[in-house]
């Protein structure tokens, strides 16, 4: 099977783009990302990078992978099809600061195509905060609406709600963090949807970078590193349960450590929590729900 | 729908079994169980004892549910069956000790029984050990063998191979923790496998105190705790993404608590951990495949 031409760019894009984020992210923290180049036996492979017990970041991915071959069962099953050829690419990132005035943030963007010709884009960003910064919600929600808004006005309300309801932990009625935008099965022929994926990947860092150098000098309290290691917990469980990647990922013999590089390193679970009331964690809590944060 | 007597015998066992137990294990720690009642509120309800915080056991619980009424639409489905009247019995335990010389223990026993007149039996008990205690492992298992032999010594090999397949991480194609037995769907009529669930129970306290005791006072170095946290993301992993009575509990909207009551307290996910070579802990890692502990 020929790589298409669409393929091709999204490939050189996603790896422009880790660098660029990389070198980003680099610049706030102490540390440097650790680069683990991999091959995929059935063909392709990935290159992950990882920072582990920064200042800033005490564990974060930003991870490239282009694989193409056979399409495993699973896979087939899943898209409803024949065993038939695939090539796919796409960057994923997660961030998990150490401070629980940061959120930890998501990126996935992606591309798939198959020997019969179709092929379709996907993906998303989601903002896990820890504390109710309210202006940095409303910050992080705008500049993904200015992405999506340069493409086409009518996306960013359909991809918000697809968001809040992709990122929701059903068995507890709540998201894991405060949402943002998320897309899959893009299949529009024309360039408007690698437009739509490359402005989300380059809305990446101004969306974030500035909530980081805004809040990565503040002071934080025993409680509020509490409330962010019950919150990771709920992140490790929808991950885990919930995310389809994630779980597409490990059944079909995908690079494990690259796959659960997105959960956090220290989480705590603890029966049957819940915050003092009137406290800023109470308050939290109330916006694990969809909210309008660009109105 | 009217309970059978085995249902009734299996409720009072339960309920017996559960006060032993937390008898048994709070004889070791220097703080009490805490118990929450809750109710079901399609039918029936449950217990459930936690330790929280104490010298010896970081988090446990020790829950009873005994719960009725028409079944769900997902175990309908999952059991083959249509949507009828339905009870069910059970008791589960989880023990994760702070000290990572002292191994996390998990024990399940249940019935299940339908208006169609069918019913059956299930249970488990496996010990997740952080440490290469070999008599330990040794223990527990012929324990465990005894109390399968009380009833039928072709039993104890089918139940413990059952074992190390159930509590298998698949994606890293390791166990949990060294298994022990595990046995669902038991159907035959007469007295034979409720006398070995309530076998099973009764060696609960027998197969683990021992350990315990043995183990609590010992000395541990930060490189012990380190492994302890990175297996009990495996346990996590484990949990959530594997096992049954987890996910089905979780998408029957069974009590979120009491099931997620088994995630240990305090977890680490680091990426690409590896054991240094020759370590105890590349030993104990060596052990986490089917290996024969009673020959």
């Amino acid at each position: 099977m020929k790589f298409s031409d669409r393929f091709l760019l999204m490939e050189s894009t996603i790896k422009n783009l880790q660098t660029k984020i990389c070198n980003g992210l680099e610049s706030e923290d102490t540390i440097k990302f650790i680069s683990d180049k991999w091959d995929r036996p059935e063909g392709g492979g990935g290159i992950t990078n990882v920072i582990q017990n920064g200042s800033v970041f005490e564990k974060g991915g930003v991870n490239i992978s282009s694989v193409h071959g056979v399409m495993p069962k699973e896979m087939a099953e899943r898209l409803k099809t024949h065993e038939q050829n695939f090539a796919a690419c796409g960057l994923s990132l997660v961030m998990h600061p150490y401070s629980p005035r940061i959120p930890t943030i998501h990126m996935n963007i992606r591309y798939f195509e198959m020997e019969d010709g179709s092929f379709w884009y996907g993906g998303g960003v989601d903002l896990t905060p820890y504390f109710p910064h309210k202006e940095d919600f409303q910050h992080f929600h705008q500049t993904m609406k200015k992405a999506c808004d340069s493409i086409d006005h009518e996306l960013h309300s359909n991809y918000k709600a697809e968001c809040d309801s992709y990122f929701t932990i059903e068995h507890r009625n709540e998201m894991r963090g405060i949402g943002g935008v998320f897309f899959d099965y893009l299949k529009d022929d024309g360039d408007k949807n690698f437009t739509l994926v490359k402005a989300i990947g380059d809305a990446f860092l101004p969306s974030y970078l500035p909530i980081v150098q805004k809040r990565r000098d503040e002071d934080f309290i025993a409680d509020d590193k509490q409330f962010q290691l019950i919150r990771r917990g709920r992140y490790v469980e929808f991950n885990l349960i919930y995310d389809r990647g994630t779980l597409f990922g490990l059944k079909t013999n995908g690079r494990v450590e690259s796959i659960l590089m997105s959960l956090p390193k220290e989480v705590n679970f603890i029966y049957d929590w819940k915050p003092e009331e009137g406290s800023v964690h109470a308050e939290m809590l109330r916006y694990y729900q969809p909210c309008d944060w660009v109105g």
